[in-house]
């Protein structure tokens, strides 16, 4: 295979006829050598930018500053690279300098190569088809870039949602299964009153249900694009009609929902909002982590520890002791939520460090946040299918120390009084008795109603009176 | 003063008899002796929890379990809270282990012996009436301490929205005064396009607009409570219909929307919507940190700066440097910020350290989150009056800045194509002429032409015109 | 009490009498009305501020620049300052603008009146006595803040050793106590093989000895300053032998070691040692928050957890569940934890903002570093007296899981191999029997010589022999 | 290929015989799918992981556990991973759950199928030699995995060292070239005092000296070691002398000076040691960052900015300004700052997250910890060889606005105090003049007299006098 010349005004390189990107790809390939993870390791960030891209192209063509030929070549152009191809040709770093130009850059060079060739023309024929002049039309990096990510994080956010769906799903069907389990509740790690296992899975439920919607208040944020803005917001070299239905186009490419940002300069230099964004995740992971949590330490054991549920059985736990099983898909995702967050500490820094009206380290954040929305949407599928679908519960042990705690005197309480009840648990604590047998020898009340104050049932279920 | 004498099922103990809080608030000084940050340094807080108190008081009376004499004089008593007396009682640290159970004892206390007295019993006389057995009837720490940080924030994020409104207005008026102060654009702090310094105040009020929604958001997130929950959300030993009641009275006493929980078991373990707040007060954090640094270095100067702008001259600047004045005012507004971002990240660790049915380290989440809204909601005030209100403009400097500058060159783009552009502005860096000189004696373009291209007034609103 | 009218370059302001503290002072205290919390808050602070310029003054009489009579006048004040005297009068937020210079002029003008007065003039008479042309000579606050700062943080890191120390002295006690406690090992929350109770204690001790050599570090580091730089460095309006003797004088006065900085522009700027620093707190922060929540989970129960130890009870535990009883002294100092892990990001967001010869956000680095050095002693000292010292242990619970649990099998693993060794664990988790029980049933091994393998002691100190 | 079945306590597999790894390697595959980053991404991970393995099969070999047909085909499998041979075949997640037992299996898998082929055995053939009872004899995961993570990190600072040297020597290059180039010293932004460009240089290079120091200390503290600690530090299962050896055999095949730890239980559960290098790592980020902000800031322009020095020229800077050139170099380098300092809060997060007897999260250490060692590394060589060796000063420009200044009033206060120089500047400041030409106005000093004060070499040097 030969090569090629192509020249930008640093100077002139030679390129290999076989890849489709050209001068400004290849001099981003050398400067940032930075995290090893390159553009094609994100197909739907790649996916997203050619969407943009071919809004803007349509834009520009119906607004009459790119003719049919070239709009209708480029546009096919980025149809393929919304299918998926040409993947391996974006090969900059996810980490790199100059707030996406190279990103951008890479996305022209390779649309107007494919597009040249289907035109008849060789690549780097720029003569006929411009990244900058003609890809490129009415458009920066500036808005193109930011675009791209909201996009891209819009659709991830949507993938988010459906792996949310079905954790919650497996949740609340193991709420039902278990809705007659009763264990005993703990505050602070300690004994408390009695619930059910069910009562439990039912607020991990009710946690990915508050996630859900805040990560659909996420994605109106993101639906808010700044297409138009060009260079700072002031739409310089932009057709005036372009950016009020740029994002129609962009709807009609993606499904969505996208809209115009009221002030496009602010759009253009603000990214608070991938924090909030991140915010939302990391509010999800501490959720998440919960769960993952709580079910370790309901799983503990099996014979040292509480031992009441089972989750299932994945890998040896162990190189050396034999028979032991871990936790490991709950261990997984706490290390995911943990990614997440320490990302979220990124996002911020990132976005901190914008001045005036742009922010330099944007590529920053958009690395950053895909890895966390990856990162979560992973671990929200593999906790459903791998640790809450096929665990289950060691019934009998969970009400055996519900029976046996001191913490049902607090039952009592409405009746004997505070301190009474506290006397009785201080006896019962000392002596190893239980609460109601106490209760029964001091002539507090009398047997039955000893037992249907104590009965699981009616802690679960309160049904006080008032008072005469 | 005399003393009177205490207990609680650990032991007796003496109390002086000026003190209106009892044995456990005692207990709980000498336990966490941590931050010397008090309940009394959050007064919000205290009246927050005193509002909480007396919706409880007033359901349980509705509901027939707390007779009128013992519930009027607990109500009046929670009213004398709410009007900031007997502030001075509540001594406990704000760093606290017990899931907050001390300062909820705190407030059992005083309210109850401030009850007693006006009942004309004296205080610690608990079998007239009893902290545990009627002022925290049918309530249990788990959810009137959560409850009552909730009312606080939602009362704090009230005034922080009014301090985002003045900060909003302010930038509002400049950036009317400003409307036709051009200056240059910069992206990645390397000269740009033209801007106005009136779009620049524009941008940072659109800022400003955008978190006020996120507030918004935060507020509705912040008016669900778990009243009724008692220990773990299963309701025990509280009457069934006081959770049907108890918001009504809260919404009567505090003017707000606050509705029950759905899942009151997961209301009361998850603290997570906490750090989805703080997640808002962090974005909200970044904003006004972009705002408060870019007004740094256009202020930066006055001679071997930018100089784009003069803030108000607050005090001298330095100790040894005469006449030295600095921008103080965004400095300590920066560093407000940076406490915001850093108690996000407390708020984060006390909240993903729940297990099982509650959160122990809450009052971590409560300090850390009460101080952001403290601060944020000064640093947005102190930036509006001391910072943006006096602030004016270097116009012709700023003007002359954008005729002398190289990036205008973009405005050729659309007629000269990208690469000619950038030979103009390469031989235009290397020699130290002016752009439009360049264009003219290369014969590029006419005279007038040149000239109306580089008015910045059509590089800020461009009316490029589609092709024949 | 009268006023008196002080000037500086901005304007005169009248300030009353009984005041110690100027014009520069005043303006700080309305310029900077943010966290609320003052420099007399920091008595340690104050301290260290008044020994720097006690140096400094010492400095600058012995290379005569500052004449006797002042000299000597001025630092007998700042003696009183080192004594506690004046406290009140160190009005300004912590959280300031100006690099601190508020703080330093607040010092220099108390010094300066104090001085005054004891010399025979009134406050405020700046002819005989000038804060900026004596009191400051051959200083700025850009070498007497971040110097003082370095004090009183080598100062505080000293009474942290001591709080470390005692802790690992209760640690050290309690595993000689439980020497011979044996109870399940677990990794992954799941059981793994024996250990001793003692063998857990001395862990702890042992990563309190691993933080004690990073706080002696850390202390090595905080020793160098950059006394003699002045305003960036260069030693401006400095006499040039000052800055050889300047941190000798300390010294003398503080019974330190601190020595000048190798590069006093360097030292100026960079405020990273800050951000060690706090890593090196933040290290600790995590192996004392490891501790805390080890002892919550051996301390759970009283019956349905894990029920190893005993924590003193200091408390009663809920306002609703009678005779609970919480670790609150564990959870308390898990919440100092999260603290002085959010003020970590906060000095790293703080030291991040630092530009050229300054970092002017350098306040929000004390405020931070100083509340982590105070909850750190503090969550020191408080777990050693209030949970360490008077726990005890279950034992026999401890040994009973021991000998009934399933990892034991992993000591057959030498001589059965891993295979048959997970066999046995298979069968006795699906059936309950006891490991030793199926090897002899399999006639796998002799029954004396499973007793032996299976003897905990055994586990505890393995004595493989080499094969034939 | 065909196949061959593998079993584990779980049940039995097919797998490929082109593949080294087995059944729990299979396993791990299915259950992680989580970052998609697989350990054959960190090959230094593989590679020290190997050294690991020889060190313990050789000290096996020596106290006679491990027979030497065995032992040296392991050996020499060891090697050949040593070499890099084999790297496809470590296909586990990194972010895996299980403590690491994942890769400690997936090495222990590939080792033996490799020594079972070069015996002459087949793939599988797992009683000749078995992954658990011989690779793996006398280990844990729990010894093996955290000292191979360990050596690897001790490996990478090694490398970062290296960088960090170069990095050092370019600066102090610059330093020197720029010795005799005066510029204007800023604080808070603000003109300040006369400076050199070799001073900030030299800064700089006194910046990498302290982080040097650190990221020694930091070798040291990584260089000790749980060998032989197996699965919680009681050492079960290993031969009593091993310990005392298996260090030095390591310490043959690496060249480090690795030593094993004096508590053993401690070293097994406790990752705070990496909290604290990833603290060092945050320390060196902060002050590479502040590197490459202050270079963005002198080099902003070309012509409406600081433009003190001009950085090279990389590529062209955005898609639509032509011939803007962006500081991309010190940009991306600002972002691997900024995931370094994520991956911290992650580091913290996962070793916050230990019980007992092992931390289960600590591949989420290895992972962000790996990540932070290679994006530091790479952002120092960056920027050596692409930002700092061929940058250049704009002598002049820097020069003129030195003169220029009103900040050079400050060397006029040791003559004539503080108020009166204030009072010079704020003429300055009103009236454009210069100060010499006020002071020389006022008549407060002769015309000699003030040529000389503001020469900028007397301010850089300062010469003052005692007074008589």
């Amino acid at each position: 295979m030969g090569t090629r010349k192509e020249h930008d005004f640093i100077g002139e390189l030679e390129i290999s006829d076989d890849v489709y990107y050209g001068v400004q790809t290849f001099r981003a390939l050398d400067n940032f050598q930075m995290s090893g993870r390159r553009l094609k390791n994100y197909p739907f960030f790649i996916k997203a930018f050619a969407q943009i891209k071919k809004a803007a192209i349509l834009a520009n063509k119906e607004v009459g500053v790119l003719d049919s030929t070239k709009a209708d070549a480029l546009a096919k152009a980025a149809d393929r690279l919304i299918q998926g191809e040409f993947l391996e040709q974006f090969v900059v770093d996810m980490i790199q300098g100059g707030a996406g130009t190279s990103t951008n850059m890479n996305v022209n060079e390779v649309l107007t190569n494919i597009a040249l060739e289907s035109m008849g023309h060789k690549k780097g024929e720029y003569q006929f088809l411009h990244p900058n002049d003609h890809t490129n039309l009415g458009q920066s990096t500036n808005d193109t870039y930011p675009s791209s990510i909201k996009v891209a994080t819009w659709n991830k956010l949507s993938d988010l949602t459906k792996a949310m769906e079905t954790l919650k799903t497996e949740l609340e069907n193991k709420a039902k299964e278990f809705k007659d389990v009763i264990k005993m509740g703990r505050t602070e790690l300690e004994d408390a009153v009695p619930t059910t296992l069910g009562n439990t899975f039912n607020a991990f439920a009710s946690y990915i249900k508050s996630d859900l919607e805040r990560v659909q208040y996420a994605k109106e944020v993101m639906s808010t694009l700044n297409m138009g803005a060009t260079a700072i917001g002031t739409g310089i070299n932009c057709h005036p009609d372009y950016k009020n239905i740029v994002e129609k186009k962009l709807n009609e490419i993606t499904g969505g929902n996208f809209k115009p940002a009221e002030n496009l300069i602010a759009a253009t230099q603000d990214t608070a909002d991938f924090v909030f964004v991140s915010g939302v995740l990391k509010t999800a992971a501490v959720r998440l982590n919960k769960i993952a949590n709580d079910l370790r330490l309901m799983n503990s054991g099996p014979r040292c520890g509480l031992g009441e549920i089972n989750l299932p059985k994945m890998q040896p736990g162990s190189s050396i002791m034999p028979g032991k099983v871990n936790p490991v898909i709950c261990e997984v995702v706490q290390e995911a939520c943990y990614e997440v967050i320490g990302n979220d500490t990124t996002i911020m820094l990132c976005s901190e460090r914008g001045e005036f009206e742009l922010n330099a380290v944007e590529p920053g954040i958009a690395y950053a946040l895909f890895n966390s929305l990856i990162l979560l949407e992973n671990a929200m599928k593999t906790l459903a299918s791998k640790a809450i679908k096929g665990l289950n519960a060691n019934v009998e042990s969970c009400k055996k120390s519900v029976l046996n705690s001191i913490g049902i005197v607090t039952a009592f309480n409405p009746i004997l009084g505070y301190e009474k009840s506290a006397s009785i648990a201080k006896e019962a604590l000392q002596t190893g008795k239980a609460v109601g047998d106490i209760c029964l020898e001091r002539g507090y009340l009398p047997k039955e109603e000893i037992e249907k104050i104590l009965d699981p049932q009616n802690m679960l279920n309160p049904q006080m009176k008032a008072k005469k």
